[in-house]
């Protein structure tokens, strides 16, 4: 029990404490287009005068505002003139810009008021904020059909997040000749598109099972994907019963929605519909086993003060007992390697493949 | 421009992201008791299960929750039991931690819902988020009033920035005997009661300056320190008039809350009032030279999206030439040694002395 124990806690607290307006000085900075006018500008940088006459705003507000974005490398400031320039921003591709910028944008609509009310929606299971906010009741799936600038905000993360994993997850599908495949709460068919993208030679056929409500844009995006001779939809609750006739169930970003008993449902469902010698495929938000992820710094109060008041990640270990639980031998597992993972990456996934004896 | 530069401000962009996330999850496990718990049991700690009991929470609202600060440290969870018990927080003293909990409770109450419409308060010049959430137009001191939940979370924070920072203030003083010194914006006649503190042995009469509103309450504190002969206190406004009669005059915590403009019509102001000799003593936020402090991680967003959508920290440097701007000619400055306050600091403070030539 050093002093310099104590410091690096106090430290901690400090950057916790400032977390939230770390966040927003640099969501504004680029929401005032501060960012954009110096991308557009020449070597030579804006002065704050300079970028206040085209934001709008004062130049004591862009001076302020860039103490931060200057302090951390995201901008330069030229010692002698004053003008500002890119500098880390600048060293990112366009890529990686459309891959963050969704994160920092998503943070604000769907995170940043409702988190005031996490205790409370921890307590009373439910999340809180949505009530505050939109007078809603129910989930952030269910809020966000009927406020679309949540699911605006949202949608693009999730096309971010897949974007990067599924080839990762898909290249890892192990799929049998002609299997049939039922992809478990399959939203709107993408994985089932995405399952012939990568194995339809295979002769497979899979079906897109979730809510009712999903079909007609799954089956909008099976025909916009010429895929309709191989998938097709069954709306149905997977927490209620899942439909019989497969040998191949993927669950893929569900199980992480649930508690424990809501996600054992799932899986003693699945268990049931799936014949003897049947597989099950399943991905999963995962702490990973060394603990080097920033998945904790975001999901817990995601999920909980958010989205569903219940779910999070667990350990691969974790989800392999639970799978056990439900009556499966585990067959396999992978989990996705964060060393390799992009410096940005907050969710880290694994698989694990089991069977039915 | 390599990779490695790439990557670090990839993992820069993802801290920002997770900045209010990691925020609220801390938070939530101080509300929820479970620090308390931890602190009031055993060393054998308590599981999720137990905790859950205690807390009337779920064992899978808490074990997802204690994620984070298991990962950083907070609170260690012990590999074989699952139990839980406090780890760097149990470093922290008493002293220490009830300088730290203020902040992370002020900023709930006082920037977090706020902090959401900070790039519409720098359009708008003024704080929307009190609009938005108490329909309230005015700055935060003034909100603060009529909403007592906003006053009780900023209080402790601001006794906890003075408990630290007036010590080294006032022992930097530089009062001559028998002056006669006035307090700009002295709030409640602390500052007044504190000059007589540390200084009251050189017969000084100290006036504490500020809106009338203010007269009750430090009419109450002056009479409570037993210095009524020594201090009073006037009405008045800064930005308008500042009273004759005084040989040095004292602004501590207020230059910052402007913007330039405003600032130099208080400090010109000041130089009216002042007789030839008479001497300044400023003391306000400051970025540090070296930039190396948390100052610009939490001041600009605070004060333009949750106080006055103005003002904020300055170098020591623009503070001097704003002082000599309006006139004074500056005798000596000193910035607060940064590397010797508390690792959880997040202000800096500098003193610029000056007299009317």
């Amino acid at each position: 029990m050093t002093s310099t124990d104590a410091d690096a806690v106090l430290a901690k607290f400090r950057d916790y404490v400032t977390g939230p307006t770390r966040y927003a000085n640099l969501l504004t900075v680029f929401e005032l287009g501060i960012v954009a006018q110096l991308k557009a500008t020449g070597p030579d940088g804006m002065t704050a005068t300079q970028l206040a006459a085209v934001t709008g705003v004062s130049a004591h507000h862009v001076e302020q505002l860039l103490e931060l974005p200057v302090k951390d490398g995201f901008i330069a400031r030229a010692p002698r003139t004053g003008a500002y320039t890119l500098d880390g921003i600048a060293r990112l591709t366009d890529e990686e810009l459309a891959r963050v910028m969704p994160w920092l944008h998503m943070v604000k609509e769907v995170c940043l008021r409702q988190l005031y009310h996490l205790t409370e929606s921890v307590r009373e299971g439910r999340i809180v904020g949505l009530e505050q906010l939109y007078g809603f009741t129910g989930n952030f799936y269910q809020a966000s059909k009927a406020h679309p600038e949540l699911h605006a905000a949202w949608e693009p993360v999730m096309h971010a997040v897949t974007g990067y994993i599924d080839p990762w997850f898909y290249s890892r599908l192990d799929l049998p000749a002609g299997a049939r495949v039922i992809d478990i709460a399959g939203n709107t068919a993408q994985g089932a598109v995405l399952a012939q993208k990568y194995h339809g030679e295979k002769g497979i056929h899979v079906t897109c099972f979730d809510l009712p409500e999903k079909e007609d844009e799954a089956l909008d995006n099976i025909a916009g994907a010429g895929v309709g001779d191989s998938c097709r939809f069954i709306g149905g609750d997977a927490l209620a019963e899942i439909p019989k006739g497969f040998d191949v169930a993927m669950i893929k970003h569900f199980l992480d929605m649930w508690d424990h008993d809501n996600a054992l449902r799932i899986l003693r469902n699945t268990y049931e519909a799936l014949p003897a010698g049947g597989r099950l495929i399943a991905m999963h938000l995962t702490y990973p086993e060394d603990g080097n992820a920033a998945t904790a710094d975001f999901f817990p109060a995601y999920f909980f003060g958010c989205t569903m008041a219940q779910g999070g990640p667990q350990k691969l270990s974790t989800w392999a007992a639970w799978i056990e639980e439900a009556g499966f031998k585990i067959t396999g597992t992978v989990e996705q390697d964060m060393t390799t993972a992009p410096a940005d990456t907050i969710p880290a996934h694994s698989i694990v493949y089991a069977t039915k004896v």
